[in-house]
């Protein structure tokens, strides 16, 4: 098999997903990657339509993210936010005034009729990204927190209020009437993918919404090519963002064991491989129990390289399916 | 009479008629000045609601004003623009990151079911504007340039085209259905304006606007407060903006008299006085001819003293009557 034409397929969430995402596209030819987007936490504000994960997948794969900040662009000014305050506005979601033409043009041009995947393939078109970068689906898909005494909406759980309320558990509005990505569904049918990885995203709020769209991980799991999943928790926690206190709250053992057994539950046969870190080794036997293949590396990406590296870990282990 | 009591009714466009309404704002008490602005310029883009005229009030009477550049606000940046040149959006209309704040913010309380009257007073409110500033109307107006070859909305012929198409005509589109603002009817009704002040602004694009809103300019007329007009045109010229052009144009005498000829043919018996430049001093006689009061004063406004002079010039002349 010519693993240079077969594309790859990766699931990805925002900050941690991007990462293995940059360190894939890095690893591949121009083209190759394929990346299927979270877009639960879209949200309609201020009047404009803002899909965070896909604009953290476009900025890190162009090289214009704030990697200092953990998102946004680098180089970035609050001047709108800034004068909104002074007019009493909304400005608990900063949006920075460069990110700000990105929701502006997406807003526009959604308006103009075109769908959220042809936007998303402009945007990354204008900002010189390669990468396929897909939303999940055209639906609108909006994930509710459910909150011990209200719920809330992703981004008002997210941002708003910091993660700070105890979560009990999560759903995915519209996600019934939704239907996976066209094209990816396009390329899993014609067995174009020699892989899929599943990036160390949030599996709650990140990858399940993706795994949830109707048909699409059934689709992943009947189709040849091994799926590869990177645990998002490392020594009992997540190094970006709310998985392993949403983990505790809902009572899950706060271990890569507990996202092993989360994905193992809800996709029975959907993984073939579950990557952890180091740090983890440990617990390899007891995962492996699972019914899945179990391989150990590191998983912190923290450097350029450690995202190349932990790419061509994931690469590998596809190929060795 | 107790002059401090009644109100002072203005009526403007854009950074001219701002000039005089500021001496105006500053001559009289706190809340004395009324101010009715031409919403003929607002259009939408971008997805925004951008009131132009309103703006250049507000941020005026606030303070808050970009001298040097004559439009927008001071210590204004462009990062917003600059990032959407990037996506290829359209930038021929430059939104400061500051002012971006005004236009999200009004398009939201717009969209809540705030009417603009309410929207401009609550951005009034926040930006510490005492003057009472609105509307001319509730309704949508929209300003068509009739040019050679071609029909322009007002923005595009003023900045997309930069003044460049000559004009054969203006069409107010919506006009016929618009009733004037409630607020300032109610204190015509009142007798409660002692003089209504007409700013230096163009007469066909932004006065003739305001003027045309269904029952207004009858209203002036039939309300004992004389109105007190200010020539835009000194020495054959525009002190700003296109009205000079637009007058050569269309045929008609590029002076303080072919002014006096358009209001005094449009609105008959609308004005109390004509004020002229010192320049123009030579024209009083046959502009009296045309059956108004002419007065003749300095009317060139560059410092703030000049605005406070002419505010007064013109107070007292409504006095005098």
């Amino acid at each position: 098999m010519n693993r240079v034409q077969n594309s790859i397929l990766a699931l990805s969430g925002g900050v941690g997903g991007a990462k293995l995402a940059l360190g894939l596209a890095d690893e591949l030819t121009p083209g190759q990657l394929h990346v299927l987007v979270n877009t639960g936490d879209d949200f309609e504000h201020l009047g404009l339509h803002i899909s965070p994960d896909i604009d953290t997948l476009l900025y890190t794969l162009s090289g214009l993210a704030n990697e200092k900040l953990g998102w946004g662009l680098a180089g970035e000014t609050f001047s709108t936010m800034e004068a909104l305050q002074r007019l009493g506005g909304e400005t608990w979601f900063r949006l920075g005034d460069k990110d700000m033409a990105t929701h502006l043009w997406r807003t526009r041009q959604l308006k103009q009729g075109k769908s959220l995947g042809e936007v998303t393939a402009g945007l990354a078109r204008r900002l010189g990204v390669l990468t396929h970068v897909h939303p999940m689906t055209e639906e609108s898909v909006r994930t509710t927190v459910h909150c011990v005494g209200e719920d809330l909406a992703f981004q008002h759980y997210f941002v708003r209020e910091r993660c700070e309320p105890a979560v009990t558990g999560f759903s995915f509005e519209g996600i019934s009437a939704a239907r996976p990505n066209r094209d990816t569904m396009r390329l899993l049918h014609d067995k174009a993918f020699s892989s899929v990885v599943i990036c160390p995203s949030n599996p709650f709020v990140s990858v399940d919404p993706i795994l949830q769209v109707p048909g699409l991980w059934l689709a992943l799991r009947d189709n040849p090519a091994p799926v590869v999943l990177v645990s998002p928790i490392v020594a009992g926690q997540a190094i970006k963002g709310p998985a392993a206190k949403m983990m505790a709250e809902l009572g899950v053992p706060v271990t890569a064991l507990g996202v092993a057994q989360h994905y193992c539950t809800r996709y029975p046969r959907l993984l073939d491989y579950f990557v952890i870190d180091d740090s983890d080794a440990t617990m390899a036997d007891e995962i492996g129990k699972l019914g899945v293949g179990v391989a150990v590396t590191s998983t912190v990406m923290k450097s350029r390289e450690d995202k190349q590296r932990l790419a061509r870990f994931t690469l590998q282990l596809g190929e060795a399916q």
